[in-house]
């Protein structure tokens, strides 16, 4: 149970978290810090928070908890807003979707309280934003991956445990450098494909009549490309060089195909697409 | 009204549109032919087929029309095998990805029936294959693409579009190099790109914990690495020079990411994303 806490940026994961926590009853008050008024009055109409605090200053003094649940491009200024003001038994934990520029701020703007900030990184989201999409059941079932820091208190680790199985997420731990690998790979060169394919095709003169025959394919290809600019801008520069390895490594994928293709070498295509498709089903297959 | 449609090739496709022509009480008896006998039991089994021939010979001369529903790869040789037995007024059409070639395999089997023979794509389908995905809702609301050849009888035009109107489609005209240069950007090149992907990942040491993290993100995008790599074989030799050029324009696009992302241009990276999502946006929204 947390007694107090305040979730700092009340968008789709912010807000979502405030329901889940006041769903399952582990949570005595939800305070709300953002920089949208109208965004924040959602999340408080909503039920996702119990009261607006127009500052860290007067929020944080009574924290248990400190979810910062700003973009990665935001997290910096966030903990450099909280610090002042935290308690020393307060812990802090984050949502970013990379964790080694996430634990660079920390250790320049949160030195003095790492023991108690947690790392995490819940794979859930969407392409809406903001409170009005969140919802209590956007966790259930989902991972959450925390890297904690070697001078984490072990209490710290399990609060924010705690908080995230309260929101009905499995949590799984890994070190930062191969949370961001993994992630490089699985999410973020396929939003970066997705990204640069629809964008191909808008440049074009002729996108509206090759958009006009998009199929289900299509769609689910490039559901991926109506993410957010700007979160993204900020995601692919803070694993910059971990993405920088996967777009040579699938450009070069990209260059095997086009070369088989170009001497009409069927087995190698077909070898190729059966190994897809193959990983593919055993990943669909996994438990 | 069909009278007698023969299927050759009695797929989720073929078998589809013996479903959907029943349900609308659009044809008269359906015949099945096809090289696996226990599909053909099922297509029976659904009601897709009324009857199960065991070759051209024996269903061919009755039939009204010939909907040849075999693979891009096949459709040569069924040409060649129901050509002989082709009343003069029997309509032929196919269901082909491509359709350049299709047509070149046509000029060649089905050289005095030319005026017969009306080039069609419906754009539906799915990972799963075979008579029993077959339903008879698969072509409602979907788009079906024919290429007319210069040589058609309006008459035999009119009847396929009848067909695949029965069926509950829309259907559209285009010249056939037009179809191949469309499909070749909006489904052929982003099946590549699954297909890169995933080949590429699941090539790694670590495949499997890759793959343990894989999210809803990267199961969309990966959705169509689902797909037959028989049948994409083929339909990438038989759009080569319009994929080839797709695969280099794609290449360049993750190339100018690539370079963007490399000397820490924000604004250019925003610029691409924001590009792909309004035009992403825009295509969702369209009627």
């Amino acid at each position: 149970m947390i007694g107090n806490l305040v979730v700092f940026g009340v968008g789709l994961i912010g807000a979502s978290v405030g329901l889940a926590l006041k769903e399952a009853g582990a949570v005595g008050r939800v305070v709300g810090i953002g920089r949208s008024r109208e965004n924040l009055r959602r999340a408080l109409d909503l039920g996702a928070i119990d009261e607006i605090a127009s500052d860290a200053r007067e929020a944080v003094p009574a924290a248990n908890l400190v979810l910062l649940a700003v973009p990665v491009g935001q997290v910096g200024a966030a903990m450099q807003a909280v610090a002042p003001w935290l308690q020393a038994a307060s812990v802090v934990t984050d949502v970013g979707s990379t964790k080694r520029d996430v634990i660079a701020q920390a250790r320049h703007h949160l030195a003095p309280h790492l023991a108690r900030f947690v790392p995490g990184h819940p794979i859930a989201g969407a392409e809406q934003s903001g409170a009005a999409a969140a919802r209590a059941a956007l966790f259930q079932g989902r991972n959450v991956v925390l890297t904690p820091l070697p001078e984490n208190d072990v209490s710290a680790i399990a609060q924010v445990e705690s908080l995230w199985r309260a929101c009905g997420a499995r949590v799984s731990t890994l070190p930062a450098t191969q949370h961001d690998a993994i992630f490089g790979a699985v999410s973020h060169l396929p939003h970066l494909a997705a990204f640069a394919l629809v964008a191909e095709i808008a440049s074009r003169g002729d996108a509206p009549e090759l958009f006009r025959f998009a199929a289900s394919g299509f769609r689910d290809f490039a559901r991926i490309a109506g993410s957010s600019p700007e979160m993204w801008r900020d995601i692919c520069l803070a694993n910059r060089d971990v993405l920088l390895e996967e777009l040579d490594r699938y450009l070069a994928s990209l260059a095997t195909i086009k070369s088989k293709l170009a001497c009409g070498d069927a087995d190698g295509l077909e070898a190729i697409f059966a190994a897809a498709r193959s990983a593919h089903r055993a990943w669909l297959t996994e438990p």
